[in-house]
């Protein structure tokens, strides 16, 4: 292991992180919350940390798939306990094991919290919060792809073990141009949501906060009622579309814009997602519109529906309504939506839309096997022909995915909790959605918290 | 499609299921039950049918592959709505769905009922009741390819399509003769645990309900309270210790008579399912231990963990305690105990150990090779090296069968039943053991309704 490589390379995203302080420092400033000198001490600690790595000299440059990976860990630790010093200098949240929780939760876009009370936090400490979410989302390391050019050739491993979804495609031939390309994008679309979302008439404090939790697919708000104490029915169907916009594969957009037709119309993933949050928002809708409270606006049932769907399926958790109260269908429905989650090269967690399609074709290619055990079968997927150790890494996967949340369940569950409260807090945290069905994830953001 | 020659090999099926009517009809006049002209009319039926089926002359006698899952598909509707006529006969179950729903429960030895009293039915159905499921523990077609013998070359296909497991091992060359050698051990180790039963001081006709119960790793029993209704310790140990036995691979005791050590040793399966029960009873009986009931005796505590984890890994579901009192950790783990089932090639249900074992292999693979993408990685099991297409087919089996549980999950809640109850019924009835950790499937043989 390339020590001092993993080290310096990791240093570099410390100082990416020290930049982003600067916009919480300065929110603070201007609104005058008192929590400013918290983030000037920890810009001052991750500058030093951050320059002090980046003067080792590594033996030599290049990296393998395994230091790639070591560079992503050590990245995420170092990133989580920085990020975790303004809540605690502060002290707004006396625990420093809290503090880490709550920063983990923001950076991997979980949405999770430990804050009984987020609106009594000061304003420069919930945009931090919120901005771990956006910072997170495209995954901190591939921006500092973008933004330090030099990182060998052999880049694309680090880009891979940040990148989630079995396949990423390089849009263009160097590593860094791709991750530049895939920022610009971002920023675009989360600026247009930005935008929009001021227009309907969001101040821009609730706007950059929502879009930063919409854009990463994380879902902290600075509310206790989460989207749902906008009190804005334009808004939620703005941060409605956009979620589902973010979920879907980034690449997709870059096709749009260099009028790339056929790549767009070959790709099959984005259809299939759109195609289930469309019928899951369907199914919902004709469940719950029978109880009192949607009875008599099927509009209101729709736009609740699609807004919950959107929300799960893309693993953000934010809540307009509390949907512990609809029928049993509807909240088994999204417990299955969050497993499946968004595309590859999109924000959102999950299994994955194309993970998914791999696993039924498969399973369908079985079924044809075991009937006719001489025929030849090979899986494709838009129009090209995939290689069974692609297939078999996609189900090795779904079985790993499937072990930790048995795993993870049976330890929640030494605590005392009950099986729906363990299995589905599992499954919220370990997909990156936040909310449960039960009471123990979800607190602040919790659905039971609104209205 | 061979269409005559699969009509004539069901056929002989069904001559079998009339010859197993034989046994209820004895009982019933024996204990002058009143339900033995339901017996008599059915085995009439039964005779007629299997009889006029194998007149059919087919062309000629090869069994594909897709005709010998039509035979297996077809041979498990036969004895379902025959084996369903004595309930409707005798009146005692008024709804033909019911009966149907009781008679699949008990060839499938799935064990769940719709019986709220089981108490309150005639000897004879009780016995035809708990004899579904030792016939369908290895297999009605099995059973009828040890009877009949001239079945084509080709029978290897039955065999497979009706075996559950990735590997059938052939103890012998000739199918045949395998089946012959599966009953006998089946037949030896039965008859066993029928005597050893009556040695404690269970009666006869106990013994008989409870051997054909645990030899099938079904679990319908003749009480209400299952087998805690025996009120016999000495009974629930040797129960519980059988049922391991029926859950293990029968070609281990083909390899003990005829002293080959080397497979016994070779063998992994077994030994990984003795140590997953091992450990399991010693968690939960650590768990429980802490409750009113166990608090002086941790014997006590030891044996109900050990029955009920035998009971579960082996899918049967009997009970000797209502472990829906049982700590959270407990009831998750006998969910997990659930999925897992028995050994490949035994009585027991479940995604088998040796299903989990290749995926843990896989897994295991699939991360160094992740880390090390360079290197060469078989996945070795007792020895041999494996097929990639076999790992990928558990792979997908494993998919195959968690989508199931998940769509047939969804149904259930569409009925309003809570996600545990939903899930739970589902798991326990897809993978075979009849009492879920909800109310919906168990009632006669809930846990909830012991002492």
């Amino acid at each position: 292991m390339n020590k001092r490589l993993i080290l310096k390379l990791s240093g570099s995203v410390v100082v990416v992180e020290g930049a982003l302080l600067f916009l919480p420092l300065i929110v603070s400033l201007a609104m005058r919350g008192g929590d400013w000198s918290a983030f000037a001490l920890t810009i001052g600690i991750a500058v030093a940390l951050g320059f002090a790595l980046s003067r080792l000299r590594p033996r030599d440059d290049t990296l393998s798939a395994r230091e790639g990976y070591a560079v992503v860990t050590l990245s995420w630790l170092f990133v989580s306990f920085i990020g975790a010093l303004p809540f605690f200098f502060s002290g707004a949240v006396p625990s420093l094991l809290d503090c880490f929780f709550e920063t983990v939760s923001g950076f991997t876009t979980t949405g999770a919290t430990i804050l009984t009370n987020a609106e009594g936090l000061p304003r420069g400490l919930l945009m931090w919060r919120s901005l771990t979410h956006w910072a997170g989302g495209m995954g901190v390391l591939v921006l500092s792809l973008a933004v330090i050019p030099k990182m060998g050739g052999r880049s694309i491993y680090l880009m891979r073990a940040e990148s989630s979804g079995p396949s990423t495609e390089k849009l263009v031939p160097r590593v860094g141009n791709t991750a530049k390309i895939l920022y610009q994008l971002y920023i675009g679309l989360s600026l247009i949501l930005f935008l929009v979302l001021l227009l309907v008439g969001v101040n821009w404090y609730d706007s950059l906060i929502h879009t930063f939790g919409a854009a990463g697919t994380g879902g902290f708000s600075n509310y206790n009622g989460s989207v749902a104490a906008l009190n804005n029915p334009a808004a939620e169907v703005i941060l409605g579309v956009f979620m589902v916009l973010f979920g879907v594969n980034f690449a997709i957009y870059y096709h749009v814009i260099h009028r790339n037709w056929t790549a767009l119309k070959q790709g099959s993933e984005w259809k299939l997602f759109l195609g289930i949050v469309l019928a899951a928002t369907l199914c919902i809708a004709f469940n719950i519109a029978g109880q009192p409270r949607y009875r008599n606006d099927f509009g209101y049932a729709l736009r609740a529906s699609f807004f919950q769907v959107s929300s799960i399926i893309t693993t953000t958790g934010y809540a307009t309504e509390d949907f512990n109260l609809w029928p049993q269908f509807s909240r088994a429905l999204l417990l299955l939506l969050m497993t499946i989650g968004g595309c590859a090269g999109s924000t959102a967690g999950g299994l994955k839309v194309i993970r998914v399609q791999l696993l039924f074709k498969s399973m369908a290619r079985d079924i044809r096997k075991t009937v006719h055990p001489r025929s030849i079968n090979v899986i494709k997927l838009d129009g090209r022909a995939l290689d069974d150790k692609l297939i078999s890494g996609v189900q090795g996967y779904f079985f790993a995915a499937m072990m930790i949340v048995m795993v993870a369940t049976l330890a929640v569950s030494a605590n005392g909790f009950d099986f729906e409260t363990s299995f589905t807090a599992v499954v919220a945290t370990f997909f990156n959605i936040g909310p449960g069905l039960g009471w123990w994830v979800p607190r602040a953001i919790s659905p039971s918290s609104i209205r």
